[in-house]
């Protein structure tokens, strides 16, 4: 299954749309670059790879992504340093977890090499949109979806495997305001939590929405069954620091396991911050924002890097967080982004260079 | 929000396919009628509905159907008499879960008349469509998904509504055999598996895949905690006969309101049979088929109408179901297409008819 770079077909626009957007004003995933890659799954085998003009897409009403859910996605970033090279954070472990994904959702895995050559082959087109200021990256949004026909609730015979790329600025800005959710869940034991499947995005809308009519930006997650443990930070990892020490929960079949968690914590571990992986229950949290020893809460992701929690809600009650200097948060979010970005050092091997 | 018929544009095709359809050889929702009725929300609102031939949909690759998953659907059938009269069943109830299912999904509800109107009036132009043969309808398909672009995780700011045909057979035919998930599940408590979304179907096609793998057709979903209690058969409600006792699962925010599932207990009731709607252990089933109680079990749903299960698998154990003459099965499922084909009287008021 393996593919050389000059397997891949590359069609360039005729007409970029580069000049008409602004670079120093740049909205999360809303603006598309020029080309994306395509490949589909078709007859039992992966098709010859494509790198197109981004384009519109035509499917038939019965094709399965319209009625069965089949649908995975990654999110990614590629860097430009000062010298404009491109890099990428931990590339591999985005196409595993995309694989992993896709079983899950009974979707064709796709080989590693036609991932990652088409993903390289295509930032080498898409130099130009990849952004170098602060904070902004190029947003890779790699993405599969069921193209197969037919009304029958099984698996498609097709699938549309495409990376498209949003030049992008940072994801939040500011402290958010979050509510620990007590009825809603994300995620069922058993079920799809730990895969990055579309029907997990829409499950969280509604209630993140209710959540948003009381004054919060985000949900805290809780276990489906006794809503006593924290999970996920919206569509984040939750990251919570109790004195000095900085915890998260363990990953599960029902919590995704983040790049930017597992970063966070091998980071947090270097720089001498004891962490511990283990549940926490929502009464620790309280506990802890009561006596004083509870510093910090972010969410954790590759969109948004660390995303810092001002306060929770919680059985109608507020919990405000302390205003620290020199938090966790800020200094791991420094720490990932620097090796991101060649600012520093990668004593962990994670930063791969593209061009 | 009222809309009348004549609002409804309706462009024919110019070229009918009906010509090349086997309507004595038909499968499960692989062909499809010549037209489809289309409704688009944007900017606030749900814009002219129209009626045009069945076509592809062209859409944005950031488009939030292939990443975030807002996906409903509902399935109903269009049936016709030995006159050639054309019925729908309980059409109302699909209207509202389709409204129930939308708010969960954060996706915007659709006017009863807007869905009601458009349904008949595709009906009307797609008559000679619907098969009038013994077990056969024109099964219909509203569905809904996000059209709205951009990379965010959040709803959609546009949608698209489409009520599609397929001229179908029987969706199974004979008995299947089926296994009692103990790992896998289908919904969490607060999740969406009381919503027809497109998510719930995905995360069941790996497991059922796994179960096909071992021999048996179909897997009866338990509770995502303690697997103890058996909550839905495949795609499907599901339905236990002890002794001359019907029992069902009740509903809730894990658990499909089936339309079939209502009908089948009100018919029964109807009949004399003894109906229960309460939770089913597991270990109910074993000890009922060992001690000769357990006389049927069977799956109801719209495209099956009622699928009898030969036997199950439990921790490696086969139980198998037995041969019955008259089942509870037979009997309902006979009761309930009388009704929808107007074979009978419709003392419960259900039948619907369009032209």
């Amino acid at each position: 299954m393996a593919i050389h770079t000059e397997n891949i077909i590359v069609e360039k626009t005729k007409a970029s749309r580069i000049n008409s957007v602004d670079f120093s004003n740049l909205n999360f995933g809303s603006v598309f670059s020029d080309h994306m890659f395509v490949c589909d799954y078709e007859d039992g085998k992966w098709q010859t790879p494509k790198i197109v003009p981004y384009q519109p897409i035509t499917l038939e009403p019965s094709a399965k992504i319209f009625h069965y859910g089949q649908s995975i996605f990654e999110g990614m970033k590629a860097y430009k340093d000062e010298e404009g090279s491109v890099f990428l954070f931990r590339p591999m472990d985005n196409i595993k977890r995309m694989n992993i994904s896709a079983k899950r959702l009974a979707m064709p895995e796709i080989p590693e090499a036609y991932f990652m050559d088409g993903l390289k082959e295509l930032l080498k087109v898409e130099k130009d949109w990849i952004p170098s200021a602060k904070g902004s990256a190029l947003y890779i949004r790699p993405f599969m979806f069921a193209t197969g026909k037919g009304f029958h609730a099984s698996p498609a015979d097709s699938y549309k495997f495409i990376i498209a790329c949003a030049p992008s600025g940072a994801y939040f800005s500011g402290k958010v305001k979050v509510l620990i959710e007590e009825h809603y869940s994300r995620s069922a034991n058993g079920g799809v939590g730990f895969a990055k499947a579309g029907g997990n995005y829409a499950g969280q809308f509604y209630p993140t929405q209710l959540a948003k009519d009381k004054g919060y930006q985000q949900v805290i997650w809780t276990d489906d069954n006794t809503h006593e443990y924290i999970e996920e930070a919206g569509a984040m990892n939750i990251f919570v620091r109790i004195n000095d020490t900085l915890l998260t929960v363990p990953t599960s079949d029902r919590i995704l396991d983040g790049i930017t968690r597992k970063s966070i914590l091998a980071i947090a571990e270097a720089e001498g911050i004891t962490t511990e992986v283990r549940k926490i229950k929502v009464s620790e949290l309280i506990e802890a924002s009561e006596n004083g020893s509870l510093k910090e809460l972010f969410g954790a992701g590759t969109a948004a890097v660390i995303s810092p929690i001002s306060g929770f809600g919680y059985k109608n009650k507020d919990y405000e967080l302390p205003e620290l200097e020199n938090t966790y948060g800020e200094l791991l979010k420094k720490r990932i982004t620097d090796i991101q970005t060649n600012q520093t050092d990668d004593a962990f091997g994670w930063r791969v260079k593209v061009c």
